[in-house]
């Protein structure tokens, strides 16, 4: 990151602060002015009428120093557009969103970052993994058998460092040494939900910690929306574990949908009210079933990360043609039958039945005793039976 | 169904056995000779090479009265497309089918038939349920839940009579006094699977029993298969509840698809082998995921037959307005705060504050105490969250 003299990093902190992000008048302000004359005429309350309303509530607070101070004794930083770990690729797709539906789908003016990875490269290869709260021990094993799938392929995972799905994808990520991303609506001093301080203490270690929020700002629902709009863009997927009828983690697929990202969801029993909102999702257009990192992969990642196929259990039978198969269905399971009786079973002309009983006698599932024919003991009748 | 004259039967019960069904050649035979002389024609050997081979191992045959006695014993009633009963729009999607890739894809030419339904008229409001014979208790109980939904909208269910789904949905259909169908591979008098005899015996006592062949015929795999397109063909819906890698069940979602019915299918744990192949068809376009009856009595019941919106949860918070929950999330869960530092935490101008606290506190959600503001007591910090 190039170094930022200090009145201009107090500059970005202010305007971090000064107005609820993301705000389209603050950016556009700041882009034609630069950050220190933005914030000198914010504070002169020199700016537009529909700014100025938007700063009135907080123009005079002056915690810029304190901020900074806060972040440094953590050992963070701050990110803007200027920096080249900065996510340009990643927050480009804001442009695609349909802003009079949207208004909060715009890139954040400035994070605050903690963490050894560098935000530019996570971005480019990383899959977000989200889901409910209140998640089953199913979900917390799908979503940790997925992150550690992901990582083995080379994928960082983003979440939202709440309990349930977030907290088993971060925790299944960091034990898998992969690398892994906790967007929060708090400030990254206030660590939230309290019971996950630990578990953020070490994302913030070994991965980032990232927050459009200044130090100190406690979260609340809008925060928690408006912050899932960064988790679905910093990931190339998104994907829904388990989620409920009304879900925090629907709204992240809204947006990952919004800025033209893969949408994915994970089925789950039906009878699970935690799957509900899974199962909603996946009735959807271009919404992905997906069962495996593999497939996740098979989306997002490099062209040719095709996932393999299942492995399909084969019989002794596959490679059987019909008139085979045929007669193979026609032989008894006890007693013996003559090639006439097996010709009538089996619809075929006599003189086709001879040809196909050798062949089978030869691969061990056809035997013969005196002029008559059965199935070769291995057979059980439910072998007769199509695979289930 | 119209009176049949005893050669006339006779012949039908002969053209059922002499050829492997469906037999192209035959039914065209049939259709422009008439079965009394088609019959004829196929013991004298005066017929199309073709026809000669596949008519070859069976021609002399002469069960014909036999079958009948037979089926007469049973109560049972042989069907053609000359009797009213016969289910002609059902089998009209033959007509659509590629018979290049699918030669079996073709109407039956006779059906064996015993039970006190009308063919014709289950067919027109119906869906077949199929599924894996190795289910868990989850994809039986589905499947039962799913048959009982579909009996109380008056819908008919088709299936196969298989051990695991098959039977759990024709048992469900019986326990709540609905109409079901099991189409056999095997002859009406061979109760297969054996396990079943008790419950085929309800079925054709309450339901139908429908198998293209004639008595004492046993099952084979090529029947198995044969017989999933009229399972497919008499559900206006094909419905697959529980599948492995490799399924009987795909195979008549197959056909299902190829008759341009509605597929479906009900997901699962993904932990389950027994739903791995119901995730495969829901990866593929066209298969439409289901959790409820009302979702396909929606796909293919009358128009306007729409699936009831989920309830969801409502929190007491849903019609507030953007301002009114932002000031909302700005209250504090303890101690109290000022208007002032309300508008600060919300981000809003003081000036508009006053109005949504008021308005808050009619509701009952905010509390005033000398000059100070807070959540009311029965929000705890929890309500701060998004809903998970």
């Amino acid at each position: 990151m190039d170094v930022m003299d200090e009145a201009t990093r107090r500059a970005w902190a202010y305007v971090s602060r000064v107005a609820e992000p993301p705000h389209r008048l603050l950016s556009e302000l700041v882009a034609t002015e630069g950050v220190v004359a933005a914030a000198e005429r914010i504070r002169r309350r020199d700016i537009d009428p529909k700014l100025l309303r938007a700063t009135e509530a907080r123009y005079d607070l002056d915690c810029a120093r304190d901020d900074l101070e806060v972040l440094d004794r953590m050992g963070g930083r701050l990110l803007t557009d200027t920096d080249e770990e900065w996510p340009h690729l990643a927050f480009a797709a804001f442009r695609g969103v349909d802003h009079a539906r949207r208004p909060q789908g715009r890139p954040p003016l400035v994070l605050w970052v903690l963490g050894p990875l560098l935000l530019c490269d996570v971005a480019e290869r990383s899959a977000a993994i989200v889901g409910t709260r209140a998640a089953t021990s199913y979900g917390e094993y799908v979503a940790a058998d997925l992150a550690a799938g992901l990582v083995e392929r080379d994928f960082a995972v983003v979440s939202g460092g709440a309990y349930g799905i977030d907290g088993a994808a971060h925790r299944a990520t960091l034990a898998a040494d992969g690398d892994t991303v906790a967007v929060l609506a708090a400030g990254l001093d206030v660590p939230y939900p309290a019971g996950h301080s630990a578990l953020l203490h070490r994302v913030g270690k070994h991965g980032l910690l990232v927050s459009e929020y200044p130090p100190g700002t406690r979260p609340t629902r809008r925060q928690f929306l408006t912050r899932n709009r960064l988790v679905a863009a910093l990931g190339r997927a998104t994907v829904v574990i388990e989620a409920g009828v009304r879900s925090g983690a629907a709204n992240t697929a809204g947006w990952a949908d919004a800025l033209g990202r893969q949408v994915c969801a994970v089925p789950g029993p039906i009878t699970s009210a935690s799957s509900v909102g899974c199962h909603e999702l996946l009735k959807r257009d271009g919404v992905t079933l997906v069962t495996r990192a593999a497939d996740i992969v098979e989306l997002v990642g490099r062209s040719g990360e095709f996932a393999p196929d299942l492995d399909r259990p084969t019989t002794g039978l596959d490679d059987l043609d019909d008139v085979e198969l045929a007669v193979f269905d026609a032989l008894p399971g006890r007693g013996m039958s003559t090639v006439d009786e097996i010709a009538v079973t089996a619809g075929l002309p006599a003189t086709d039945v001879l040809g196909p009983l050798t062949m089978l006698n030869v691969r061990g599932l056809a035997v013969q005793e005196n002029g008559g024919w059965k199935l070769a003991k291995r057979w059980p009748p439910a072998a007769q039976l199509p695979l289930v």
